[in-house]
This record gives C-alpha cells, structure tokens and sequence, in this order.
C-alpha cells in the first residue's frame, strides 16, 4: 500500500519556476552560461525546489548494505563476509566513503537491508533487515515478492523520514560482494542486452571468474524469467536488497521533491527499475559519474541522464555520489552568493 | 637572475616514494585501483612531496588581474574596465571564484599584476603592478622583454612565498578582458596551429567579433613574429601579464616541488611557455578541466596531461581550478585516512 500511494502522489514536475531560476543564473557577474553544467545543476534544483535561488541543507547519503547468495557461483573476488566486515568498517568511519562524506559535509546512515550478520543493536546501524541476504538467483528467484516490497518500503520510509527534516539533497551507495552480479542480471532483464555485453568486473576478477558471473547471470535469467514489465517481479527474482532499497528512496525522493544523486553501476540498476514504476523519477536524479564498470553507460543512456564526473572509479558505497553532491551544492551555493551584475557594479555584455 | 637561478634549481622528479605510495594506496580497504583517478592523484601529490602518505596543508589560489590592449580592436563581449570591476568584485567576495573558494576551503590572494587602474592600498589586494595594462599586439609588442621578465619574477616570488607556508596545493587563475585573445596568439605561436581553429568566442562573442578576434590574432602574429623557442619573446610580443605571472607560479612551485593546478585556456597557455622554459613542470602540473574554451584541448594535449573534469565550464578566475583542488584534497585525505584491509579486519581479495 506504501508503495501504491507513494507513486499515485508523484506528479509532474512543475517546471513554472525555470524561467525565474535562469534569469537569477543570467544576472549573475558571468558570461551567460559560462558555468556550464555548473548552470545545469542549480537550475534543476531551484526547479525541484520550486524555489528561486534554491535553498540549501543537509545532504543525506544512505549506505545500504544487505548479502547476495549468488556469491556461491564464484563470482566474486572477495569472500561474502566482507560485506559484513566492511558495514563495520563503515561504522567506525575507515572506508572510503567515511572520508569522502567528511570532506564533502554529508551526513551518512547505514542501513542494514539484509546482511547475512546478526549486528548488536547500534545508534549508527539503521536496523531495516528484511532478510539474510538473498537466495542465489542462479538457481531460483532471490526473494519473494513480498520481500522485494518490503525493501522498497523501507527506501520510501528512509526518503520520507529526510524529507522531514532539513535535508535538500539526498544520496544512496550500497555494500553487497555480489551485487554487480545482480545488477547485471538487472539490467539485461530491464534492456534486453546480453550478458556478456553487460557484466564486468566488478571488484576486479580475472577471466575466470567473470566467465563463471556471465554463466551465472545466464542462468538466473533463464531459470526465473523475470518480467521486464513487472519491476517489483524483477526486483524479487534476480535483485538485491540493497537495490530494492534504492529503488523506494528514489521514488520517495520523487514523491516529495527531493533531489537524488546515484551513485554507480548498482543504483543505476535500482533505477532502471524505479523509472519503469514511474518515469517521473527522472525529474529529480542526477547521474553523479561514469563508472567504470561495463554496463554503466548503457544504464545511463537508457535513463537519458549525463554523468557529472568520470575518474575511472569503480567502488560503490556511494564513493561517485558523494563527489557529485559536493559539486551540485556548490552550483546552488554560485545560485545563491554570488553577486549580480547590479549589485556589484559590473557592466553587462556589449552584445 | 631570479628567473635563472630558479630554473637551474629544478631538478628531475625523484621518484622514489612511488612504490610506497602505491603500496599505501593498495593496503586500503578497497578493490585495488577501484578509486580510478582520485589515486592516481594521490599517488602523484605523494611522489612530488616524497611523503607516503602525502600530507595535507592550505589550499591557495592566486587571481591575477590585468589588462589588455588588444581589446581596441573589438575582440570582447565585454567593456575592459570589467577587469577593473571584477577585480573589485573579487575584493567583495562576489564572484563565482569566491563562492566556489569558500566552498572548498581555498584561500584566494588577488594580485593586480597590471590592471589599468589605480587601487587605493588595501590588505587584500596584492600590489604587484607591472604596467597599466599591455599595449595593443596587434600594432606591435605587448610589453617589453623587461617587463616580461618581471611579470614572470612576480610568480616565481609569489611561489617562493607559499612555499614558506603550510601550502600543500597551488592554483592559478585569472581575470583580464581580452585574455583568451593573447592566450590564443600564444597558442598559435607555441604549436604552429591556425588563428581559425584556435581563436574561440571567449565569454561569448558573436560571429562578427569573432572575426574581428581571429584577424586581431593573425595581425600579432604577423607584425611581431614571435619566437617559439623563446618563450620570454613570445610572452612579451603577444602575452599578458598575468600570463606572465602564472609562468612564474609554475616555474616556482616546480623547483619548489608544490603541486600546481592548471586552470582553464590561460592558464594553460601560460603552461605552454613555462614548459619551454623547463620541461619538468609537467611533473607537477595537475589539469583540472576541459574548458568549453575551444583551444584548450590542443593546449593539454601538447602538455600531455588529462583533465579531471569537463563541465562545459569557461569562466576563468579559478573556478575550473578550484573545484579540481577539492578532488586532489579529497584524493589525499582517501590516502591517510582510509583503515587497511589489517586495521579493519576486512578480508583481502581472494586471488
């Protein structure tokens, strides 16, 4: 029902605010579009905000973290109980993503969606469990519809808690050895692509390994024919928790007009899904960056979205979106706190 | 003699540390290499600071503010006491430069190495005027070889300061109508390349000036000859002075070893000369974006060095610079704040 009466409360977006939003840009002391995507950016929010310029606030990234039992086909290059070990690094601030979110000023929430790990109970640990990792999908769906919903009503919950408070920009990464897999599998069922023209190497595995996650992919997809109309029967059959997740956060976000950042390969298969319950969801992602994981840029073209950055990076965890979200507030911050050419004296183009 | 002893002082990068630095990089916890790009900067801040892991400091980026005589012949969108205005500007903290430098903690220092304007003595302007503008390259020379020389000497000593300091990161930006005109005459000296497929429409000129800019630039070539394998006399005959000054920087933060980020199509063509004059500055140069500018990418080409974004930007004073110097800061504080895969307990990779 959460589901259901979250997307009947998405409507189109409001674009009335984009002419006030781009004047504001033009009367800024700067060439005219000089800023470029810079320009973009803080149009699109003061568009979502429906607030010229826009305003700012928190910036909130979820960690989902949750186990994959595809990982039984060997194809990883890391042992599954790293997810475990790495949602406790998470907590004690030593990942990657613990020190780009404190460079770059975003609050973090780790949210526990099914690791295979019985955590003891935590302030810093969202508890969201809906199970122990999945099933390995190689040989039968990897949750049931009912779990596959119950993860996207935690992703609405989570979206829908930020939006009470003071949050104007939201971020989702993910943990899981094994999620590229179904994010692989994801995509061809979304797409129709081959498996071997989408699945990489993830963490970085050698021929073969990526010959046995291909395999696979292949065989998931031929055992649980997922239904590429049905996004919530993908989701059970070849998904993963954290991705469910993502999905409900992304159609919260655009239930209540929040900007969202993904992140790489893993939310981008999250999004495929979300943007099949509803295309409005467009209206309020941004592509953070290209990763250089296969399937990405297929993800991103079918989404019609264009990524912020491109540094080869290949991580997870949120590591892409958090770099981008340090750039789309400092594109509000431009919006915002610089001086117009009245204001500062400065004489407007000649032309 | 300053501009002498400094470059005798530049010695080959020492590159030693590199294999502990990628030692560093490949015991955090993460897929190696899986940060893409932001460890190929830290790993080369480390190598230029000879320091696993690298260590952090203050940011600081220089505007340089000058004038240029070409704009008699029509080449700007913009009036030429816009420099003066935006100089002012930058005093008042209204600029995107400004905004952007708060944002990523960057402390700026303006310096009026020539504007054509006489600023009442204040603490945050740095006076380092070498004339009231250049002349006009498309009649004859720009400045002198003497004032050249002194443009370049102002960098050098701007550079010698911050390295005295807590600096770890250098950057370069500038503000003078007309600049991209002298920076494209640069261009068309340093690599042989044609007016029309270098000279682009700076803070956005229409197809008539364009014209006008083109002719401007093919004038100061023909009437001045510079000469490319004397990078002064090309800096004199066609240059400007804050191009001079960011020569300076450059050559200065190479002998002292402080890593230096490149901005957009000036400051690129300042690195073009500086790399005449030592071709070790490569060594500690860093690109921080492909500008919109339409002769930059033949300029990085030339200099061999990679952009880390391209964001359509062309604005100039830093702005390019400074977001890049956020990602380098970032990519440091990943190198010495990250947990190893032993300090976390996280398992390493299976192969």
């Amino acid at each position: 029902m959460l589901l259901e009466r979250t997307i009947e409360r998405i409507r189109p977006l409001d674009r009335s605010s984009e002419c006030a939003a781009q004047q504001r840009l033009d009367s800024l002391t700067k060439p005219q579009g000089s800023l470029g995507r810079l320009e973009e950016l803080a149009l699109r929010i003061a568009v979502i905000q429906h607030k010229v310029p826009p305003q700012l606030g928190r910036k909130l990234l979820f960690i989902f973290a949750a186990d994959h039992g595809i990982t039984a086909e060997g194809v990883s290059a890391y042992p599954k109980d790293v997810t475990v070990q790495m949602t406790y690094n998470f907590l004690n601030g030593g990942a990657a993503i613990n020190v780009l979110a404190r460079h770059n000023g975003v609050d973090t929430e780790v949210v526990d969606i099914g690791v295979d790990h019985q955590f003891i109970a935590r302030r810093e640990l969202r508890d969201c469990k809906v199970r122990r990792g999945t099933a390995n999908f190689a040989r039968g769906p990897a949750m049931t519809r009912a779990e596959a919903l119950r993860c996207v009503e935690w992703g609405i919950q989570l979206a829908h808690e930020a939006a009470a408070t003071n949050i104007f920009l939201l971020g989702a990464g993910e943990m899981g050895i094994g999620n590229t897999t179904s994010a692989s599998a994801i995509v061809c069922a979304m797409t129709g692509a081959a498996p071997p023209d989408i699945v990489g190497r993830g963490t970085g595995i050698d021929d073969e390994t990526l010959a046995r996650k291909i395999t696979a992919v292949e065989n998931g997809l031929r055992i649980n024919s997922p239904d590429p109309s049905d996004p919530l029967d993908v989701l059970a059959k070849v998904g993963g928790l954290e991705i469910g997740a993502i999905i409900g956060v992304i159609i919260g976000a655009t239930a209540f007009r929040l900007p969202m950042v993904l992140d790489g390969f893993i939310s981008g298969a999250a999004a495929l899904l979300a943007y099949r319950f509803s295309p409005h969801v467009r209206d309020i992602l941004f592509a953070s960056h290209l990763s250089a994981e296969k399937g990405h840029r297929l993800v991103l073209d079918e989404l019609h979205l264009d990524p912020l950055l491109d540094l080869g990076m290949r991580l997870g965890e949120g590591t892409g979106a958090c770099l981008a979200m340090g750039l789309i507030e400092a594109s509000v911050k431009l919006s915002r706190e610089m001086a117009t050419f009245s204001s500062a004296g400065v004489k407007a183009q000649l032309t």
